[in-house]
């Protein structure tokens, strides 16, 4: 069986390319526009129990929390405002009616601090509980934010910490829209991505979209305190879950160097609470990874996974 | 464990009024305009397999066509142009690449035909196979047609035949795309809904939508040769299919009586092929059905079940 992003490259394929969105099936949102009217977005996220939560051994309510939350991020990433969803409920027969109550509790808890509508849905029965989401998005701000205009030159940076998301952060983290409208009305980034797969394979999607490569600074990778935890305090092993654990719905994004003294002073201000780190700069060479360390040349950090998949 | 139904009006009173959509949950697209922008339409339907179709005995390419199909016949039921959809699935690990494929030539197949794009798209792994395809429509005649307008004294009417599409109307129904638009433009129904779970059930979405009654003429109601098949030609049972069994996706439409006697002879040279039945008039009497035969007072006919149900 082919992995998820084969498939997904697969699949694409099959889908002529007048009949694909403004930008093209890949990025985190489609991008649509009619006749004269504004651009919209359109994106679709699926979370399967067993897969994506373990509804058995949760508050309902943080698995549909976490059905809108991950569709929320799509369209953060970029920069984004979400408008309306639909939801789509695979039931299983059995299914105790206070679960389900609960879940389209926590999922519509998160509507309301977002304003974002919930304008229909379907349900069917099915062996396994699923929720299919998908959302519709508008740019307030006109910014649309793409995977593929990264330069070489831009700096690459990533909000929060990473790692360790299983711990906790995978339910309770909240979409990036307000630090990625920042972004866009201010610093115009030049590529954006929600870190979902893990911080290698993301920034990956990024070097291949926008044909360039990038060197990355291993001491300034934002190893998060939950990775250190399930590292059990190897540092080695917290690194590598920080590049490659996903789910951590961080902003990774790339930036002209000329903003990065203005945007680090405005971040601060804006966001005293959440970190900005300041990981590596773009470079020549498609999606070429290299790496350093205090300004030296550094050897690629031994992986053994290479990124979270969601299949 | 409540009905499908029951479920979806429970579900649909968690969400506030003020985060729903323009003309509420329940219609088959949900209807949203932004500022001074056109009117979207947006919906979503999932199907699943041994629930909506059989993988392991059918060509996959009829379930991804009908997983679309219904998306279109949504937009259809509105009088929409559908424009773009996500398509997200649930991929059992060991299901076979070659069976993918299929369901997504299917699929892709009659987008084309309805230049409709296919914009994006998530996978997960999941036990049971499903696709939840979500679609955005415009509305280029700017007559979109709800539930909820049906006046008493208005004809009802039906395109096409009822009944038995379990023997493969499900798979190779075209939605009635052309078909709307034409009665759109040109007729103004006053209310519309596809027959996807039953005449009957579907007459009383409209009937408790327009808060109206029906008087149907017995002798009117088009049962299919489908119908009449699985039935062994026992009359009584193909009525009960045609009235019940669902997955028609016909369009079901109330209409002023001005319009009527233009309307069948616009129909005929438009579509000569698709029958058009005048099956009764809305009447007074929130959501009460009468019946007639020849123009007299009838019995309801009897029924064993009420409506096809999807979940």
């Amino acid at each position: 069986m082919k992995s998820e992003f084969e498939l997904i490259e697969w699949l694409k394929r099959q889908i002529p390319r007048n009949l694909q969105g403004d930008i093209g099936i890949g990025d985190d949102a489609a991008v649509l526009s009619i006749g004269k009217g504004p651009r919209w977005l359109f994106a679709t996220d699926v979370v399967v129990d067993g897969v994506d939560f373990m509804l058995h051994q949760i508050d309902p309510a943080l698995a549909g929390r976490k059905a809108l939350a991950v569709n929320l991020s799509d369209i953060a990433a970029m920069a984004g405002d979400p408008v309306a969803f639909v939801v789509s409920l695979g039931i299983p027969p059995m299914m105790k009616e206070k679960v389900i109550l609960r879940f389209y509790r926590g999922m519509i808890a998160l509507a309301k601090k977002f304003k974002v509508r919930c304008v229909g849905g379907d349900i069917s029965k099915s062996r396994q509980f699923f929720a299919s989401i998908s959302i519709l998005g508008c740019s307030k701000t006109g910014h649309l934010v793409t995977r593929s205009g990264a330069h070489p030159g831009d700096w690459i940076a990533v909000t929060g910490t990473l790692g360790g998301s299983i711990l906790g952060h995978h339910y309770a983290f909240v979409p990036r829209l307000r630090e990625a409208h920042f972004l866009a009305r201010h610093f115009r980034p030049t590529a954006m991505i929600d870190v979902s797969d893990g911080l290698l394979q993301d920034l990956g999607h990024i070097l291949r979209c926008s044909r360039v490569g990038a060197n990355l600074d291993l001491e300034k990778i934002p190893v998060s305190a939950a990775a250190y935890k399930l590292a059990q305090g190897n540092s080695q092993k917290a690194l590598e879950s920080a590049l490659t654990s996903g789910e951590d719905f961080e902003l990774l994004f790339t930036v002209s160097p000329r903003h990065r003294q203005y945007l680090e002073q405005a971040w601060k201000s804006s966001f005293p609470h959440l970190k900005l780190s300041w990981i590596g700069r773009v470079e020549r060479g498609k999606e070429k990874i290299f790496w350093s360390s205090d300004n030296k040349k550094a050897k690629a950090p031994r992986l053994s996974q290479g990124g979270f998949t969601h299949f």
